[in-house]
């Protein structure tokens, strides 16, 4: 979309001029040479920045050598911002929750392909919401507002869209796996695709792929 | 909750200092004997507001014998207002639509017992939300926003949940209906429930109820 567009060029000019790497869902991948690479999703949901909804979010991750180490989630329509350095103490913390059973879960949209999996997710929590935008629906996960968020397999996520949450959420207590179980990796090839699961503690996140893949033993 | 009790307390203070009615979520009906009532939600998406997801609202309307006249909605994380007057030039104009195919659409989260309706709009429909704050989610379809918004069967609404948009949608261009046909009525009975259908235009929300009821010609 033109929004992205004009959101990531004016993150490659300042990207340039300090002659760091950029990684970003638009433009790809710019290699200065330098061991620090911007990650970033410049307008995590688009679609609602583009039709008015007032949920979307830029997301930015300094990774060094591929270690990503320091995350900002900046909510567009108000200017709320969330910053964590990785190792440092966080100002976030989950709520700890550990079951999924009467949850608050935020997920993809529903499509035809995963909807089995959709629906085993939304029977077991007890609230669901789809505000199609995964920065934010991270960060909130970081603040008790919701217990999860998850791609019930769909393999919709990039990098980019999970990167912020690796450094924000385990420095709260939290955990981002994969349904599938494939490492996250700063990669800048943006064919790859994940199932991001977010979670407030490890045992959430190993509860969804659980019941997303119909393997839970319950 | 707490956090209703609160906004409602505050708000039968001022009707009973203008000695006109209330009829509201918590407090249920007050009747000062006047022709005028106001018709709230005081805190429209609770559970997001106790929470922490910033997706939350307030959602009065003035009737007059029984008759929605005036409407103000406003979100409370931003002080966001949406004002209409019924019977007078609306600043806000939905977006058109007709056809459910490929339409943005906000549902309330699923439930098991309306799980095939459910399913049979989010598959007509290119994107779906689930906002969890229907009074939000109605005027977002006066600005073009998203399309529709629907309660797909489960009798969750209650008048005060859809008063504001009786006033504000139609003025805009839109429809508000039950899906099962029922007329909305400014009722103090409030285990009266409805299925609220809010579109963009009357066509839009003949279409809705017939692909929840399974009953489209198609």
């Amino acid at each position: 979309m033109r929004l992205d567009i004009l959101v990531d060029t004016a993150i490659a000019e300042v990207v340039n001029a300090h002659r760091i790497n950029l990684l970003s869902e638009e433009l790809g991948s710019i290699d200065n040479g330098s061991a620090i690479t911007l990650v970033t999703d410049p307008v995590d949901g688009t679609a609602n920045a583009a039709s008015g909804v007032p949920l979307s979010a830029f997301a930015g991750v300094i990774a060094v050598d591929g270690v990503p180490t320091e995350a900002l989630t900046s909510w567009l329509d108000t200017g709320r911002c969330w910053h964590t350095v990785a190792g440092q103490p966080s100002p976030y913390r989950t709520n700890g929750r550990t079951e999924l059973d009467g949850a608050a879960v935020s997920l993809l949209r529903p499509q035809p392909q995963i909807a089995d999996a959709w629906w085993r997710v939304a029977t077991r929590a007890a609230r669901i919401r789809i505000l199609s935008t995964s920065c934010l629906e991270a960060v909130l996960v970081t603040e008790k507002s919701t217990d999860a968020f998850a791609d019930a397999g769909s393999d919709t996520h990039r990098i980019v869209d999970l990167a912020a949450a690796m450094v924000t959420v385990p420095a709260a207590g939290g955990a981002v796996i994969d349904v599938r179980g494939r490492p996250l990796e700063i990669d800048p090839d943006l064919t790859r695709r994940w199932s991001g699961v977010v979670a407030a503690t490890p045992r959430l996140a190993e509860e969804l792929p659980e019941t997303i893949r119909g393997t839970e033993d319950r």
